[in-house]
């Protein structure tokens, strides 16, 4: 049966209010095995003026970027090599950890780790998935990586999947694992 | 600001209304960039007898098993190869990918799979992941693996992700990325 | 969509909720052409402690008698002939009209108005209607009558259609239209 | 005491909100013997947007027709003799009863019915009382019959009732109680 | 934790509404003891024509003067000694008290009395406080007295506190204290 | 119209919700000028492990004492000179301020004070007002002393007022005013 009222203030445009009662909905689903037209969400809207916490007025907080849209152009900049565009992404104290390696803290490392593998990668997306835990968002994509061996040979079809963690909408952690080794083994 | 009121009928503990609450608090702080202390969550109980949509007294829906809990307990009967009890974990049409293998449908596959590759291995848990979208459940588990390769030699550290579909409180799907040919590439 | 809440006092037992939540229902199906399962209706208690109006405790107020079980219980009392028993069924300034009577005022009156039309008469029940206006409840039922004329002949299916309007658990009018007059008409 | 919120979407105009009040307000007081002063209706607006069920959007439900409307419409197009715009008012199925008749289904039917009875006719209104049961509105509405016998002698003051069930905006049924025999039986 | 709803008609300006707010807040914060940041309010606004109570629809009550202005107006009309403005602040059945002298009514007495007394005085306001009780708003203010005595030698400092109670925005009542008795005697 | 709701943990008792639904009143009532029946306040309950604030449970905050019984209390002990008893009552920096005193920090000063002006004073109460502001309780009362003059002259109905600061439950302000010396100057 939830019923789900959430009190906003005004200013949030129909997409965020979508996104928001997408996961209040989802919120709920995962608890309680209710059925899905029982589920749900009010959101009613009020004034700033209308709303007081301790006393003092309070402004609405700014809607969050969608992590798998952060995602997703992060790592399209990564694909297109643009070091720049992609370290801004970045917050202070990012790590990575790709299979094989060491953790890297640079984008130069992952460059320089990946030299020695292959010419270039190109990323197939199945599914991108989010969660919020606490003041961290977390996003999960996997799918497919095609593109070039050293030798030019053309590779496709190799399964990968990447974990971000993203604080302040900037990422903070990367891990990646996929079948490239697996891959190349079979190909040897 | 956000204050978010749940209208529960009574009869949810109180490790389930607090689930609620934690799934609740996320899916706002995953769409709005509020100061934690400033997401308020409130359930109220209702009798069920108080409750009526479309003209009909409702039942409160079950509380869902926790997907970490289910995933944990499943990977842990595997890791036993008590096939009897893992098998009834899943979901009819229950698919699974790992590394190297065509898609499987059945335990057995996966312990003919397996049989050319290692002895034996353990799972050591960084972190469980788990979100709600729509009616299925997503479970991502990641750590590290240990155990013995065929000959004998004994392995640990090897990095790996697991990522569950749960429908009904069964699996319906899993795939299974990890660094073991990285690793075998590398002792090789 | 609407979703309806009404906080009441707790006292109210299981029953008289559900009169409560139906009526609710069926208020806002009558003016919003919503599908029945999006109408929602939720009924919190509270202790009467926790209410208050112009500074002042409230106590809950009783259930009223449900309109159609008091036609019925009246009429079956009049059928019975047991004036004093439903004497104590009528407000002051209690009215009522029969096909070809002037208004009455006392079931003595209607007793007489009787006499020269049957020997006695029967209710077969179709149906009940009630509805609220303002302080004052309307019943309607209809269904047909039978029994027998003077002459000992008997009737019956004679429709008839019987309007009571209630104020404070009691009547204070009662109009009547029936095809006795028809079917005396036809059998003539 | 009881307060009654019902959430609606934004888009029901002042007197569409009027009829929910009232509805509201009766269907607690017919339960509820609450003083009138103490049965409060807040109806909140939100923009559809902020509403989900089933993790879906929805749209307002159209208001409905006020049934007393309809009926005084359709009584008046019968007095005029118009069958087209009748007609296009009842629903497939549609049945009527009137006193000393045979269950009819056409508008045809009942001209013919009335035929031998009756030059014309006229109503005058005392009162229409309106409820809802499900999807179904009932209305009754009752009053005097004025009109000419087929000798041309005028009548009137014949009490009248009628019965009407409206579904989806058309009608399915009426019944019609009167004291037409009475009065021609006194008359003659 | 209290989390406070008024569901106010639509009217109030921002700065009312922060009256309500401060208000609510206060009077919550002075029967629990709950850190500030946990008390929250807010204030949805309703269409009037969404608001019924007792089947009626209702008009949203006037803002009421705030009892701090009005004190101060009247006290620097009384300086000013604008009588006439100021016996229009006073409502029927008024009575002041002051040190010394008898319950009064007319300000005519109280300038009377403060004839043999001083030349004149200004008030130096430290602080407001109001509150409500019931329909009676009652408002404290003190400071300090500074002005001359009869002979032409100034004063200041002097201690002093009024109290007002006001209904329908009128003085019904004021009552003074200071320490001028105090000063004289120790001036003596 | 205004409906003021809030939602408390359960564990408040009857009294104190009472204080708590006076004091919203009033809060409302100061603002707005509504017809006191027109003022409701619902205060349901709630479990604690119902509420999270900031993802995290909280506990209801203890119910305050009621500054006037504090201020009876204190000024009780005070007449029966229980030094250690009040001076218990006294935050860190309490200051209090009499009629031609300078500004005192204890007990002692106090009774010093008083020595060469009375034998004893006792206070008859017209009436309590108490306030909140923030963290801090204000408490005024006012009425008329009696006692003796140090030459054993007894004295009564002199008026007076005490204005109280408290914070934590414990003084942190007390000012006096009174018509000692106009009374004394009067006698001379």
């Amino acid at each position: 049966m939830p019923v789900v009222t959430i009190h906003l203030m005004t200013g949030y445009d129909a997409a965020t209010r979508r996104r928001i009662g997408t996961a209040l909905t989802n919120a709920v689903a995962g608890v309680i095995d209710a059925p899905p037209e029982g589920i749900t969400v009010m959101m009613p809207e009020m004034d700033p003026a209308s709303y007081m916490r301790g006393g003092a007025p309070r402004q609405p907080g700014a809607p969050r970027p969608d992590p798998a849209e952060l995602v997703r152009r992060f790592l399209e900049t990564m694909e297109a090599r643009d070091l720049d565009a992609a370290r801004a992404m970045l917050a202070p104290g990012f790590t990575m950890t790709f299979p094989g390696a060491q953790r890297m803290t640079t984008l130069e490392e992952l460059v320089a780790w990946s030299k020695p593998r292959y010419r270039f990668v190109r990323k197939t997306y199945e599914r991108f998935d989010s969660l919020q835990d606490g003041q961290t968002a977390i996003c999960y994509c996997f799918g497919t990586l095609s593109g070039e061996w050293l030798d030019g040979t053309p590779f496709d079809g190799i399964r990968f999947i990447d974990r971000f963690e993203i604080e302040g909408g900037r990422f903070t952690r990367q891990d990646v694992w996929n079948d490239m080794a697996e891959a190349k083994a079979r190909s040897a």
